[in-house]
């Protein structure tokens, strides 16, 4: 352990992200990359890096911004891609991501980053960081790019769980509007619950149960419940918030990903198939610029862990430089906000209230 | 009942199609308007109308490559978008769509075509068609465009049924297999279970199950099986065929169409931002058109029935001439190739045989 101390960074007034350098498809490189944008970007974040430390001193050292921002945390093993959750967790303490929750655990950064093995990550998270009293399952949610006004919707669970009964669902709801009211500023935010059809008669059975419990809970929980929404409706403006069980949300996700890469690919090619074509792609390089800009994933890069004591961000495996400053940036408004206690107290205030006699309500709003 | 008879019909050497004129959001003048472009492409298909005969005959009058190439039943009926299957079974035969399905059941067509409701559209196909012996789901199969070769994957189910254990995931396998090698010429389909990761410890216990099954049946079904595949790879060149319960396959389809419609729009709004971007979409305009068409969920119209007596093709609801155009090109394809007696004949082999010590092979294939 060496670098600035911890008090160094607590002294300096900054928000204190912690990383894990070694998750990722992309090796460390990109991540001290990410985090020197994010530098760039934003004077009010230092880090804690975890990882092997002489390799990472030396990146570190080559970003001139990120001098006196950056502490390290020696952890020489890496948890990698494809092990199993277990193994990772018998590798245990000298991994870079162990390593990485821990500082949050211990409170010495607001929030930990990490583009490594989802799987892992959780499991060392709810290890580590432990669930709020209440929660049953945690969640992973997500932004999507969508046609509500803020540009985004928050999906959730996009694969923490495979399944989910209506007491997880009516949690990811509670978990979902706190997320919308501290990540995205919005009052009053509209959830949806995903099944298939909008009338009442489709869908499954225990979606149903679910539907009923989450409009109870909607008024005294401060959102508005929309009902049953679609696969539509996930990048629509029916909602902000869409719930569903980790199954049904990883596949969207991936189905969402798959496409929106497939339509990029065919728009490449578009554009090369004549000299004529090469001409207008050139001119029309901003336009499609700014569309990247809009839908690239890269840019709204981060799964946040929901319903533990601390906040985890995920990146993609396969984040880049933007990636990873935008994962970061995400971690920086949550770990600001003070988003993990109000969402704990928001948790506990629905947990200890009888369902059918809400006699008090939690603001986490402000 | 007037216009051509049925004999004239089949005396043509034409295949002949039922359309159901009352199906879809646009009403009947979309479908005439989409039989007639079908009839402008290919010279081999003739069609049977159904729907209130008089408004019928007004629209056909006005499109003169229809004369001499449709016959009429008359049908006051309509079963709404928005009704319960069960009422459209209530309404009855004097429905368009009760019409359209029974011109294949009594044999006068060789497929039926509608846009209409689909839960009351696969209750009516499965109550007038019956289900193929040995099958317990039927299943509703789309094309998707994707990174392979023939430009499409075939998924299933994406909203037939909302659950489906291992012995349906094992017929589903083996209906969009023999779909693959109908519709797309494919001698050898390679065919994936979706699943969410695609390492073995992931992923809902149940599809272990119909994992190993459907493996052990592959060779003998003259497929491929690739084991578990994800959302990215429903648009992508793993599979051919993915297989799916109808809850995950619709939030699955759902999603790819609702991705794609946002791209598009955000794409309109990228070109006209400003004078040079409007400048440049012009330029761009037939790269555009280009990409369009290979995108254009209008052209990939028409989800399949399967595991029917009979072949019926769902167009989507909001279906304009183009996608009705599409919908009744599929349903000629798979009509001409006997498609519905050889996915028989498969279905029936593999019932048949025991699974352990398979003696013989049904070749779908030719």
């Amino acid at each position: 352990m060496s670098g600035l101390t911890s008090s160094a960074n607590a002294d300096s007034g900054r928000t204190v992200i912690s990383v894990d350098a070694m998750g990722g498809d992309r090796g460390p490189a990109a991540v001290v990359a990410g985090i020197s944008l994010s530098a760039k970007k934003n004077p009010d974040i230092s880090f804690i890096l975890h990882g092997p430390e002489d390799k990472l001193r030396r990146l570190v050292a080559k970003k001139r911004n990120l001098e006196g921002r950056v502490e390290f945390r020696d952890a020489p093993d890496v948890a990698s891609m494809d092990a199993k959750p277990t193994q990772v967790m018998r590798q245990g303490k000298t991994t870079s991501m162990w390593s990485a929750i821990d500082s949050v655990r211990n409170g010495e950064a607001s929030a930990c980053v990490s583009c490594g093995n989802t799987g892992a990550l959780m499991m060392l998270s709810v290890v580590r960081l432990r669930k709020l009293p209440g929660v049953n399952r945690p969640a992973i949610a997500v932004l999507w790019p969508s046609r509500n006004p803020q540009g985004f919707n928050i999906m959730l669970d996009v694969g923490a769980d495979i399944s989910a009964d209506e007491k997880d669902l009516l949690q990811y709801a509670l978990m979902g509007a706190s997320y919308a009211r501290n990540g995205m500023e919005l009052t009053r935010p509209r959830v949806g619950l995903l099944n298939v059809g909008t009338e009442e008669f489709k869908g499954r059975p225990e979606l149903k149960t679910a539907h009923d419990l989450i409009e109870k809970n909607a008024e005294n929980a401060n959102f508005d419940f929309v009902g049953f929404v679609e696969g539509t409706d996930i990048p629509g403006d029916k909602a902000d918030v869409i719930v569903t069980d980790g199954f049904t949300g990883n596949v969207a996700l991936k189905t969402g990903e798959g496409t929106a890469s497939l339509i990029g690919a065919r728009l490449r090619e578009a554009f090369k198939y004549s000299p004529l074509s090469r001409l207008a792609a050139l001119m029309a390089y901003t336009s499609l610029n700014r569309l990247n800009k809009r839908i690239d994933p890269r840019r709204v890069n981060g799964g946040v862990f929901l319903g533990l004591n601390g906040t985890v961000v995920k990146g993609h495996g396969s984040s880049d430089a933007t990636g990873v400053s935008a994962a970061v940036k995400l971690a920086t408004k949550l770990g600001q906000s003070g988003f993990s206690e109000r969402l704990a107290a928001r948790v506990a205030s629905a947990v200890s209230l009888p369902q059918d006699d809400p006699t008090s309500t939690t603001d986490d709003n402000k």
